[in-house]
């Protein structure tokens, strides 16, 4: 048992990165519509069963990916720097998705668990009015701008 | 002609304001999701084409129900005023009808003209900084709150 799974896991670690480049290639070149998860299964050379498994929807899908490219957050005390690299997340090359993604929180309460867990690191580092305010404004000009 | 055009006017109104007192009913009760035109059509004993005729979307008839029962604006030179205002849009009876316009405002280039073109009023009273984070903090709370 211990090691069927011990060589199983590389082979599924291998599956995963497959995964999530085929995934991250297709919201690059679409944005969120684009991701489609046949498309991803057959890029991946994998089936759609597989992606399921690992990522229970598009959207916890489409997060992972964001949260791998996510600018690094390290001076929590930087408020300035924390802006900046929220601005990078929404204004980046995958703004547009977590733009989307936003947009899909508004009709369904599970993307708007995984949106809110995704901006938790930027927003716990503001008092909430300072969340609200300095965040809000950049999440302003860009749903509205 | 003209007689006809009189004549006809009238029976226009009324199946206007139908249309609309069904879809707000639709809106109040299951929000966006619940705007069915065919359900309004239905209700408002009315062809879908009529309605079609008039509102060239199921965002644009929404909208129009969000002026008509948005809360009025003033005084322009009262901030906190328009900023309650504001907060009663996103929060009030139709916000998460609001909400979902801007939702589908990011995948959709239509329905964002018409969610910027219902919040300018709001934002025409503030300088740029001040409605980007003055209306961004409420924008915020509604959207990832």
């Amino acid at each position: 048992m211990s090691t069927t799974r011990s060589r199983g896991r590389p082979r599924n670690t291998q599956a995963d990165a497959e995964i999530l480049d085929a995934a991250l290639a297709l919201l690059r070149d679409g944005g969120y519509r684009a991701l489609a998860l046949d498309e991803v299964a057959r890029r991946a050379g994998t089936a759609k069963s597989s992606i399921y498994r690992r990522w229970p929807s598009k959207a916890a899908l489409a997060a992972e990916i964001i949260r791998r490219v996510m600018p690094p957050l390290d001076d929590a005390a930087d408020h300035s720097a924390t802006l900046r690299a929220f601005d990078e997340l929404l204004n980046g090359p995958l703004g547009n998705v977590v733009a989307s993604l936003i947009g899909e929180a508004q009709e369904s309460v599970e993307t708007r668990a995984i949106v809110v867990s995704l901006i938790a690191p930027f927003r716990e580092r503001f008092d909430e009015v300072g969340a609200e305010q300095l965040m809000g404004a950049i999440l302003f000009r860009r749903l509205l701008g």
